[in-house]
């Protein structure tokens, strides 16, 4: 059912310091940068295997990734796991009495569902679920 | 250098009740529960994909882990990097003036090395470099 881990997201407040250390001291190549959620994060996306470390940056001080770092600094803000059919992930997740940020999933500009678990639920980790588009 | 994402440790007050959690409602399998640290901390491995989930439960109130808890309660430890050669790693680290906890490897039981790198220099990230044995 979890295929893999898809990408570990670290807050941070500036791609370009924080690239810094992990592109250049720790040695993780950058692939590309992106604008998400219309402009209110930038994401550098840098692969180790078969997953990603995104860096997030927020673009917007309302934002729930702004007040993260505002509260608790830079760090890792959520693992994304990789599901192969993110309804069925929920409703197990349901059955178990998880709380969930999202009880249906969202779709992203690619058409691409994923929806986030409530750290409360799931021992302090804000876990996101993502399930690839299947040709229909 | 960096091959793959080794495995995201994280801090849990319980293993039996964080599995609860991971393998019953998530639907990540546990492969087994070990010892580590001379008795100090459990560590359960359930794997995904390439990499592993590491739930980490330490046995020793003064240990650096059951401190981290007390402080910032569950939640992600640290996140371990496979790399092909850790001397070479931690000078590259070393030369880009991050700040390292383990200045040279440390070996466990089974002769592998590894070495944490500072927070402090990782925006916020405990990161743990792991080399598997070559053989020789």
């Amino acid at each position: 059912m979890i295929a893999r881990i898809d990408h570990i997201g670290i807050a941070v407040q500036s791609i370009s310091q924080a690239l810094a250390f992990f592109e250049q001291a720790l040695g993780i190549k950058l692939e590309r940068i992106e604008s998400e959620e219309g402009g209110r994060t930038q994401v550098a996306f840098l692969p180790v295997g078969a997953s990603d470390v995104e860096l997030v940056e927020p673009q917007d001080a309302e934002s729930g990734l702004a007040k993260f770092l505002a509260k608790r600094g830079e760090g890792v803000h959520h693992i994304c796991f990789e599901v192969d059919d993110i309804e069925a992930a929920l409703a197990r997740l349901k059955e178990h009495g998880a709380q969930l940020i999202d009880e249906t999933p969202r779709s992203n500009a690619k058409g691409q569902r994923y929806a986030f678990i409530h750290p409360k639920s799931a021992h302090g980790v804000l876990i996101e679920l993502y399930e690839y588009g299947k040709a229909t």
